[in-house]
């Protein structure tokens, strides 16, 4: 049943390419043995450097399923899942994630998943895209205000 | 400069708890001392886990731009990226960043910004939300057919 469902992932991402919607990664996201909802990359297509499959089937699954959370559904990739996907997934509560690529075979392909990787474990200012961490008054307001809201929505 | 409009993000943020629309969060693009696009987080508003305000103001900068990179744009955010954030910034190029509180504050407010820093850190099958491997026929025939693809847009 996995491999059904990450073959179908990696035909999605095969068509992607051949249809030139955009790059080679296909995504399937799978609810009790049904299927929620399905992309491939539509990042220059959408002009949305964030529309990974992973992240464009994560949003339609949500839609679909009119919750920010989707606990219990298993995400079937093509290509193992960049930084911004795998966090997509922890924010999403994926319940678990199969994938057929590698960071690796991504980089051979060339693109920037493995180096991205490798950015993360670097203190934020010695990134490439330099990251500081400005000191300003206020800063913890937000936080301070949310700690205090009565009502609110966790995520 | 760089104070003002990090000080702007917080204000966003502030304003994003004390109207009920999300999560404790605001991020600003500048490109040229120009405001770009700005965004509060909005999780639970949109139903969507990836809604982030760093993610929210770069799709909605790329849209303002008509493109899907912010090459020579500047991100601000009131909180240190998470790593879905952090890839979205990769895969959109931008310049820099700079955030005002860090992943440590985010993980005392109930945020789980600093458990996916660590989760990164683990093999994929060792993580809290598993991540297999699967080995399937053609998993590579994707990127084998976008290296052969003559016209594509790299991304």
């Amino acid at each position: 049943m996995h491999t059904q469902f990450l073959q179908l992932a990696i035909d999605l991402a095969a068509e992607n390419v051949k249809t030139a919607k955009g790059g080679p990664y296909g995504a399937v996201i799978v609810k009790n043995n049904t299927i929620i909802a399905t992309s491939g990359n539509c990042v220059t297509m959408n002009l949305d450097p964030t529309a990974h499959a992973e992240i464009m089937a994560i949003r339609l699954a949500c839609e679909k399923l009119g919750d920010f959370q989707l606990t219990d559904s298993i995400l079937y990739t093509s290509c193992e899942p960049c930084p911004m996907c795998l966090g997509a997934i922890y924010w999403a509560r994926l319940e678990r994630v199969f994938f057929a690529c590698t960071r690796h075979d991504a980089a051979d392909a060339g693109f920037d998943d493995s180096f991205i990787y490798d950015e993360i474990a670097h203190l934020p200012q010695e990134r490439k895209i330099p990251m500081q961490h400005l000191v300003v008054d206020n800063a913890d307001r937000p936080f301070q205000l949310w700690a205090q809201q009565d009502v609110k929505t966790l995520y």
